[in-house]
């Protein structure tokens, strides 16, 4: 049995993904134009169960086994106060989502999601990257490698999220370099930091952006160099289920700019990626305009943890529940259009 | 034991309303910011949340009753080749509804919403509103009674949505009246009609403005000018979940003009309201800036049946999951802000 490829290995010698299967997609379009509803009048549920059934490869998709993966690391650029909460906060919480507490837990438990949340090395934070790259090539990988082999098999929906308290300054730093953008333009106030902070956050990704550059030509480069473990593992996990041909709901910013490293490996690479929510921190908006994304819901959340994605899933179980049981017109033998 | 009011009777002699509860609301304002997430990132979840702790008076509000009502009608103006499916259809769509073959069977059963489809007289569809009133006052009064009469007490979030046949045809020319506007502007392709079929639904429109004018008093009057019976329900069964206090979802645009009639009676009677989501219907974003509401979702749906409602359910469902069980920082040990 031949051993599957490792992130380095996958990274190195370029797959051929599996692509948007339109056999299934004509298929799914197909059966919504014979339901019992005006064609095109559920709108945007249409377009989402199409979309599940190329991914899927099935005319009537399914989330009967819809995973959410939460990972979790600490920032070493915490120390420079760019976070309204100390960074001990990111394994306090981890035990909030161990006991059932937290947001994602309710969020969970409401949508039929299994939740994991996974710590990765919260004892030891990345470097502060305005000082220094914060994790070696080989911490990279071995992150990327995590998220990877996180995905299940049989999970027909993947949801992610992460916890990191001073991610927001990672995640903006990497989509500034990433999109080429002004930092002040697209730095937020993550948890609610102080006007002062905000300067301090701005400051620090500014610094971080000379010492590192803007240039980069690969997802490991990109996020060696800012951190954190927590978006290294989202980019290992969007990569395996690409190469799995899983649908991914991505939440808001951090998750979605640790996702969009992986364009630097193949500009493709997302499309097995829908954006759950436009999130309330500025860069979000502008990161979905460059990845060409519309988010399903607007609903002015910052949480993370999944959050977002989690509540975005029920849209897409109506789009299936509609999608998978209405009659037909045939079914029903209802008259047609005039 | 005193005889209950009519809805003749209310709209007489104006009663005063119950009120949002504003220390309910600061109950549930305060708890959101106990819980384990920085202040506000919730976004509009804990408004909803805030916002239905008002108007059920609970710190803890609840989603163990949800009752969906749709109400059916035939129109008259039907016959003037303004929709995309013969008025027919209507009573096929109350068998599907029965059938569990429609749209909203399927959300209902995926929100856990109890459905009630109420068909209203459809053997007798109301007057062509463009050569007469579609109905008497005595016909108006009864359906706006009999959606008055339908909520049940237990209930404690109101979901209502519509079916008939030509309604936005008259949903349009209500909306026109009400806020002003020219029909050319608000006026949609409803089901999907041709653009001959559209010039047409304009014309049948201004027409009808001619003969009925554009000045009403009173909710009963611009009804009973334009029908049809299933929105004289709607705005019924608004009016008693207001003298209840029970929190009303409304739908898309049929359901939000029909609501939008009561504000002839009293400018604040829709406080108790919320709108489900943005319909495709062009007219529905006004509407919905003339009345001061935010739709909580934009899926480009234009389906009725309650079906955006009864998605948006879900919203609230997510709103209520966080705010009822989510562990606070106390409970949790959380360290606080820095």
């Amino acid at each position: 049995m031949r051993k599957n490829k490792t992130v380095a290995e996958l990274l190195k010698n370029c797959p051929a993904f599996p692509e948007f299967d339109e056999y299934y997609a004509n298929q799914a379009r197909s059966r919504q134009d014979q339901l019992t509803k005006p064609p095109g009048s559920l709108g945007k549920l249409e377009e989402l169960a199409i979309w599940m059934a190329g991914w899927q490869r099935k005319t009537k998709p399914t989330m009967e086994n819809v995973n959410c993966l939460v990972f979790a690391g600490n920032h070493g650029v915490s120390s420079k106060d760019v976070s309204a909460y100390p960074s001990t906060v990111t394994a306090q919480m981890v035990e909030n989502f161990k006991n059932g507490g937290a947001a994602i837990n309710q969020l969970c438990a409401l949508a039929e999601i299994t939740l994991s949340v996974i710590p990765i090395d919260l004892e030891k934070p990345t470097c502060d990257f305005s000082e220094s790259p914060a994790m070696s090539e080989e911490e990279t990988f071995a992150a990327m490698q995590l998220g990877h082999d996180s995905l299940s098999n049989d999970c027909d929906l993947l949801i992610l999220g992460e916890m990191g308290i001073a991610n927001t300054t990672a995640a903006t730093a990497i989509s500034c370099a990433l999109f080429k953008q002004p930092v002040e333009k697209w730095t937020g106030t993550g948890t609610g930091i102080s006007p002062e902070q905000l300067f301090r956050k701005i400051s620090v990704i500014n610094t971080a952006l000379e010492l590192h550059g803007v240039d980069f030509l690969s997802p490991v480069r990109i996020l060696s160099s800012f951190g954190g473990r927590e978006m290294a593992a989202i980019a290992g996990a969007v990569l395996a289920a690409r190469l799995k041909s899983i649908p991914v709901l991505l939440d808001g910013f951090a998750c979605t700019v640790a996702a969009a490293t992986l364009q630097l490996f193949d500009k493709q690479i997302l499309e097995h990626c829908l954006v759950a929510h436009s999130s309330a921190e500025p860069g979000h908006a502008g990161i979905l305009n460059y990845l060409n994304k519309e988010p399903i819901l607007d609903l002015n959340m910052r949480l993370g943890e999944g959050s977002g994605a989690a509540i975005a899933s029920l849209i897409l179980k109506s789009a299936l529940a509609t999608h998978n049981a209405m009659a037909t017109f045939a079914e029903a033998g209802l008259s047609g259009k005039n």
